[in-house]
């Protein structure tokens, strides 16, 4: 009997798989389609030949981790200890997996938002804790009341994803006053915050719970550079966590993977001293900007983008499929591939939505628009 | 209340740490100290700046996973499907890791030998399930009277490690005729064979569970190019296991960590083309015979070592001291690091025996041997 018996392929693998198939213009899995930049890549080349290719130290390499303490200070005013509060994983997925291993035990709640992205309840699962999903307002923010009442002595955790994943929402300052309310309610619950989109915002700039003194004793805050400097492939992110929940974090990655990739460490290190983080959001908001331009005249209706390299668009005006038929089909006669809004929803249910990434060069977004704007 | 509550930092950890802080030359955690191959960091050089940075698909680059089957059955004469039995790995840690959290239940029994490589225990205990250590015979082959009488209907599975970390012992074909008349008895028990040192063996090669048909059908085997190519770092290993079992493992990779850096694994799968791992026995056998000559006059009594890049000696004939005690001690007076063995077993009992690495150039092999042959 499988541990996991209603998992199946990922629909990032699905589509990506699809979109090569048929050659179509791949909007579906989220990750960038134009280069790195050279000052790092030109960092990479030089550090091959150096001495960068033994185990770094477990929790990551010195310098690095400094280097994000300060990332931290800068951007959110917030100091932290690397040596004690730091993690550096082989990519979110990792520092969320590990994070819901070390901290979740048989029987614990676990609130999981609901449309929410879609690896946060499989290391439940395995737990043997009970994800219990609590529906998003229509316009994609939380309700307060429904997660009240969603929580109880049992619950252990709550996740939430800000910038969120699918549906480009990001939290308010009011969103955390409820939750403030909340949590002093249930002292046991901790909160997992997955900011992988944290440096792409728009108009707004997204709170991140690192501004939160009334969460910096109970928040693991996950992140990524795959997001960040368009590397998804390096698998490089890290967590933040307090000391007390660190300690148990690290004793699960000691033995789920030792260390991670050193090479790309030493590269993000000495990329850190020369990139500007800020820039991201301006970069990204001319790409959906553009995006949304190019779609004005199509049949699509686009929902609201605050943050992430996502857009979400209704096609009820075009078809009556549901969403995993209308995408393969939107491969198969119309060369683009997305992704069904289903995917994120606990019961799957067709909302008639998919999502595009806009994290693609502009003659990409080109080509694509012009076949969407035929349907 | 610890998921892991009996877990501290790692004996890796607070040898390499120590090394350091002494300045003392680090024969403890097994990384080599030479330079990579100038062929591999050519092609890490020229791949930086090609499309190489975005997410590889889930189980891994699919030309490296070709690869990878071939080598199987170049080394092993063992045809293997790369798209359904292949997984690329964060390292043979991840692939360890993932498939004991695939595969093992609550309450399931699991054979760990002992001493062993530490890494084991802490995944079977996240998943609630109970390791249950046997001890090698005093000459560190397995004693397959006392493993059977171990085994039960609740025996899940059974971890291998060949050649083996510390005792740098290689299974015979005898013990795999024990290993098979045990699993006719238990038709239930899968077998893990971490075999990570699979290419470093001396006079005799080691009878890789890639050979023996009796397993293909119930055996999990992890290994790395970490020890094979000398770029411990970079943490890109591989698990090849049957079908129905890698679809459980697969799920839970695709939630643990996704997938797994994207250049290490363009740039492994372009060396494999060039490099020869064949020579690596060779090459390490003449480190092994160096250390052992350098040594001969010291006080040091050094065990056989038939694999592994690790050499055991006993110092009874020079202290009394405890093993943890004698290596920080070895460090602080003599300035050498290695690794104390009974951190390999699970009652921790003092053997006064201590592991040193050789996989290191012949200059500081001979300088730590120098402090060594002073005591
Ligand atoms: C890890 S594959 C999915 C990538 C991603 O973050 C997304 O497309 O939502
Ligand atoms: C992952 S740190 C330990 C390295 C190693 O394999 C060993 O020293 O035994």
């Amino acid at each position: 009997m499988s541990k996991l018996p209603n998992v199946t392929t990922s629909i990032f693998t699905v589509m990506s798989k699809m979109a090569a198939e048929y050659n179509a213009i791949n909007l579906s899995q989220g990750f960038p389609n134009f280069p790195v930049d050279k000052r790092l890549t030109d960092i990479l080349a030089r550090l091959s030949t150096e001495n960068v290719h033994q185990y770094t130290p477990m929790a990551g390499y010195p310098p690095l981790m400094n280097k994000i303490a300060k990332l931290t200070q800068d951007s959110y005013n917030r100091t932290i200890n690397p040596e004690t509060e730091l993690l550096i994983t082989a990519g979110a997925t990792q520092g969320i997996f590990t994070t819901i291993l070390a901290l979740v035990k048989e029987n614990d709640d676990v609130i999981i938002l609901d449309p929410s992205y879609d690896s946060y309840e499989s290391p439940v699962l395995l737990c043997r804790a009970k994800p219990v999903r609590v529906a998003l307002n229509d316009d994609y923010t939380p309700n307060w009341e429904r997660i009240e009442k969603a929580c109880s002595a049992n619950t252990r955790m709550m996740i939430i994803n800000n910038p969120h994943n699918p549906t480009g929402k990001i939290l308010t300052e009011n969103d955390f006053i409820q939750l403030k309310n909340l949590l002093e309610k249930y002292p046991d619950i901790i909160v997992l915050s997955d900011e992988v989109y944290e440096y792409i915002t728009f108009e707004e700039k997204h709170i991140s719970a690192n501004t939160k003194d009334f969460l910096l004793n109970r928040c693991v805050i996950v992140s990524s550079f795959g997001k960040s400097f368009h590397i998804t492939g390096w698998k490089i992110g890290y967590t933040i966590a307090p000391e007390y929940l660190m300690k148990e974090i690290k004793k699960v990655h000691q033995f789920l993977v030792f260390s991670v990739n050193s090479i790309s460490q030493f590269a993000i290190n000495e990329y850190l001293d020369v990139v500007d983080v800020n820039l991201l959001g301006k970069f990204y908001q001319e790409k959906r900007d553009y995006f949304q331009k190019l779609l004005q005249n199509s049949r699509f209706e686009l929902k609201p983008c605050e943050g992430t390299y996502f857009q979400v668009a209704s096609y009820a005006g075009i078809s009556d499929e549901d969403d995993v038929t209308f995408c393969k089909n939107l491969i198969i006669n119309h060369g683009v591939a997305a992704i069904p809004i289903s995917t994120f929803y606990s019961d799957h249910k067709d909302q008639k939505l998919i999502r595009f990434c806009f994290a693609k060069d502009d003659l990409t977004l080109e080509s694509a628009t012009k076949k969407l704007c035929k349907l």
